[in-house]
């Protein structure tokens, strides 16, 4: 199932889109896509309501697409989780996950225009897998599965300032990862049963039509499983956290390639998690 | 005005204390505390209701403290914020505030116990002032007061358990600074019309009743205005978010002190701000 929420910012709609592509409002099950929906077996209490006939079938051509989930708890960042991308960045694949956070107001709709932060010559894109959490957990079960705790996945930009990041931050990575509509996110959240492996998904990007990145989350250093491991001896999970686990190479910051400027757009695409495109507007 | 929350853990109901220590109950104004209820002018409004009668006096005696806020949008830390802490830690100040998160779902009672994360050998105390944002803000408006920003204030203990956060992060902080209960705020929030200079509140911390840290917010690096300012040029702030602005020389990271171990008692205090304990315990 693909959850979904359409309609002007801050007013979206909730939507299920089923495997034949039918998109129903989802209204009568949930008010927004918010965590506890996620937490209570969103997949199969949609399908049901769906085989019901209780969710009313509508269009989504000409809706502007929010972000697919109504409120992130945090926005939890897997750094140099690539070991291309690390190399591009100056740096040796880490020996375990690298952990840090965006500000969960920086999530927005996957195609919203980004804003060039005032007097940004830095602004450098990151396409990404996300990792939607959809149970709590706190401490390691060593017989437990972690990718139980997954509600779903979506595609994600980790928009970076790279100057904020890496020379105006006494090297804590947060303040280059926060600015207004620094997390575009979805178009969907895609439940776990409809991916065979999740570490063979397609991650690209491209500039202003121009190739960027063009990977698999097979190359990533940690896969999903043992990221969720990490991050459970370290902290509390709980439904509605947005894991971002990290880029491949191809950025702004290998050098290879200009930042970001107004005018350019950015597009990404992933296997099974759709497309997404902003625009760089001066703010 | 004094805002807290009493009750066990999860089922706490807000509270209200004004200048002459009487306390209130406040659920006729909100049904907790939460940014809602700390965006819209709550001092005035509760003393104008205490005036009218309409909140119930209420004994505080023997209940449980909660945190003084339902949850916190985003903790956002200084790092860093006092040059002797600095020193001790084997760095120099800061030309620009360091920034990094702790997770919201950290913060609990300011007298809750503290859980010793399984294995850890390095958990470390930080006194520290908190400050709670009462209104959104994006950008710099450069004719605008910060500290208009400023809901209230709290006393904190930004746990950290160095071994997560220095070793074994790449260099992340966030990682030793997120694990279960690793927020004690409280026991209030006191609004700002009851401080007469922010950056003159004492700040100290004992273990086992023996002297730790004594310092005094005068000491800060950047003062509370300037870090809002250097936050609003990097993130959208929001009601709800609560910065911890650092901590003072004294704690066990300076080699003169041992860590926490299970039995240990924490004990803070701040000018304003009272008192809060824990009890270091194995989990």
């Amino acid at each position: 199932m693909r959850f979904l929420r359409i309609g002007p910012a801050g007013a979206e709609r909730p939507v299920a889109v089923d495997r034949t592509g039918a998109a129903y409002g989802l209204r009568p099950l949930t008010e927004d896509i918010t965590a506890e929906f996620l937490a209570a077996e969103p997949a199969p209490r949609t399908a049901a309501a769906i085989a019901a006939g209780r969710l009313p079938r509508i269009e989504l051509a000409g809706e502007r697409i929010g972000a697919p989930l109504a409120r992130a708890a945090s926005i939890i960042c897997i750094g140099m989780n690539y070991a291309a991308h690390a190399a591009e960045s100056g740096a040796a694949p880490p020996p375990e996950p690298v952990v840090f956070f965006k500000k969960p107001n920086t999530m927005v709709g996957p195609n919203d225009p980004i804003e060039l932060p005032p007097g940004s010559l830095h602004l450098d894109w990151e396409v990404e897998l996300a990792v939607v959490i959809g149970r709590p957990a706190r401490g390691l079960d060593p017989a437990a599965d972690p990718l139980e705790l997954v509600a779903g996945y979506a595609l994600t930009n980790d928009l970076s300032e790279r100057e904020l990041q890496l020379d105006r931050s006494g090297g804590q990575w947060s303040k280059g990862k926060c600015a207004p509509g620094f997390a575009p996110l979805g178009p969907w959240i895609a439940t776990p049963d409809e991916f065979a492996d999740v570490q063979r998904i397609a991650l690209r990007s491209w500039v202003n039509d121009e190739p960027r990145q063009d990977s698999t989350t097979a190359d990533m250093v940690f896969p999903v499983a043992e990221i969720l491991r990490d991050l459970l001896a370290c902290m509390p999970l709980e439904p509605g956290d947005v894991i971002l686990t990290g880029t491949p190479e191809g950025v702004a910051l290998s050098g290879r390639f200009p930042y970001l400027r107004a005018g350019d757009r950015v597009r990404m695409s992933a296997d099974g998690l759709g497309e997404i495109e902003q625009l760089v507007v001066a703010r």
